[in-house]
């Protein structure tokens, strides 16, 4: 069984993780991954998602922080403090690496997609782990404040300042990295993880290609609600779909795919906490998958994963 | 009093230290400090005897190694090898932060000797640090494997190929690090440390204008030998000077100096062990001062430091 996930960062990664080792030995997964939210820091390309994605597969992410890597130090961080040089956006010396290692990769000529693969298989990544593009494509926030870098309006002001607007700078002229398409085209089942609907799953399906790729392909796509009982359990989801006039709930989020994207879903999952909402998200044309969507252990995060699998199967593939 | 040091890594950074301290409330110091092994590493512009100058002048530099930072860590570093990049160039963590700073401010356009200038300073470095140049020079060397980048050679090879000839790429244009010409006219001594007088000090003096600002300054030029009792106290000099021909002595290190670049010295510093081989140096013109020249302790540096200080007030001032 072949399955596309589209991630963002920490929940996509944790349901990443589950259907990538529900799936060991019975088939393959390809996560494509927002990079609309990268950055350049001290001249170096950091991919945020990518690489909670990365770390997480591989093992190697921290449970309580839920970016980054386990066992981090931070000395590099704290020279770099010293020699006066912006450190709102916090490096682990091992993460430095890794974004070091990117740049360097990437300064010689190679695809951001090329380098993914070599830094995920380095780590023991199992899953195939790609960009949503190689091309440069940027989120951009509008607030009082004027426009802002999605991380500068992410990390360093810490999402204080309401939203009134979201763009992908570059977006209209960036293509799928190689592989992208291929893989949709011979899932047997696309999920969207439980990930930010307009700033990690948006960018995604905005590159062009990608959702016609997925119209396109006999898949089912099904995606999984980041909102739980009314709030994103991280980050600012619940606060960002207020400010653009969404419903904060998994109904809401439902509708803004079906919206956004019509026919592109088949099939929604809601927690269990939610089951209510499921009438009105059928009535939306979705079927409705009630499960235990908070992951924190391992072995949730791939009960989720096998649920999602399972359920996956039985859903009509398109015509 | 203001001094001007010319110096490369280790043996010049403790006698660099030794002069900083002496000279405390009582001058000024400038060092100039050899970039022609200066090299690109993942994509970093790596400058290791400015750092080893700057971290020793910091009193951060590890003395058991003699090059890096005390207390160094090395999980980037690990993590870059996982990566299947090139580790023979030991990066610390720490000391990652300071090649990371200098490579993003380069790319922001700032030169060398403003960046070198930043990072001492906020470290704490009292001294003025100044690349011999902000221009790229390269020492690449000769042996029967062909011509290797000196860094290739030094580390990665460990100094194992004889070398049959030395030669600093890009020095014809290279033009002295803004600061360097104004500090040699202003100063009222110049030292030359016990650094490798082929690969250290020798692309110092061959940047066009620095051995002409040295000559026509008024300040008396002394040099310390990096040879005492027929070796190097540190690093491939003595092998190295055996390869090109030279006498492995502190005379024959006087006598290259004087060959290559006549006149320019005035007095010349040997150990205690070599008392014997003063009159040999004096005979080709030059003072000499017998003093205790390994440096092991601060105190060790900074008597040293003062003895040089005090001996060149006492030589005459050039005409």
């Amino acid at each position: 069984m072949n399955v596309v996930a589209l991630a963002g960062g920490v929940g996509g990664a944790k349901l990443a993780f589950g259907l990538d080792r529900a799936l060991v030995d019975a088939g393959q997964l390809t996560v494509v991954v927002n990079t609309a939210d990268d950055l350049e820091l001290h001249g170096l390309h950091v991919s945020p998602d990518l690489d909670t994605v990365m770390y997480t597969l591989a093992g190697l992410a921290d449970r309580e922080r839920g970016w980054g890597l386990a066992g981090e130090t931070w000395h590099a961080l704290k020279t770099l403090k010293r020699y006066g040089a912006e450190t709102w956006f916090q490096l682990g010396d091992r993460d430095l690496a890794t974004h070091v290692r990117r740049t360097a990769r990437l300064a010689e000529g190679a695809p951001l997609g090329v380098v993914t693969g070599e830094l995920a298989s380095a780590l023991g990544v199992h899953a195939t782990l790609l960009p949503m593009s190689d091309d440069r494509v940027r989120t951009r926030v509008r607030t009082d404040a004027g426009w802002l870098d999605f991380q500068e309006w992410f990390v360093r002001r810490r999402q204080v300042d309401p939203l009134t607007e979201i763009t992908f700078e570059g977006i209209e002229t960036s293509r799928p990295a190689p592989g992208v398409r291929d893989a949709i085209a011979s899932a047997s089942l696309a999920v969207i993880c439980p990930s930010n609907p307009l700033v990690s799953v948006g960018p995604i399906l905005s590159v062009p290609g990608i959702r016609e790729a997925l119209l396109g392909a006999p898949a089912p796509v099904v995606a999984i609600s980041p909102i739980v009982a009314g709030r994103a359990l991280r980050g600012p989801a619940d606060r960002m779909l207020a400010w653009l006039g969404a419903e904060v709930s998994a109904a809401g989020v439902a509708q803004l795919y079906a919206e956004r994207h019509p026919t592109l879903l088949g099939g929604f999952v809601i927690d269990r906490q939610d089951e209510a909402l499921a009438g009105r998200i059928e009535a939306l044309g979705l079927r409705v998958l009630v499960a235990d969507t908070v992951m924190e252990s391992d072995d949730e995060r791939v009960a989720l994963g096998r649920t999602v699998l399972e359920w996956g199967r039985s859903l009509p593939r398109r015509a």
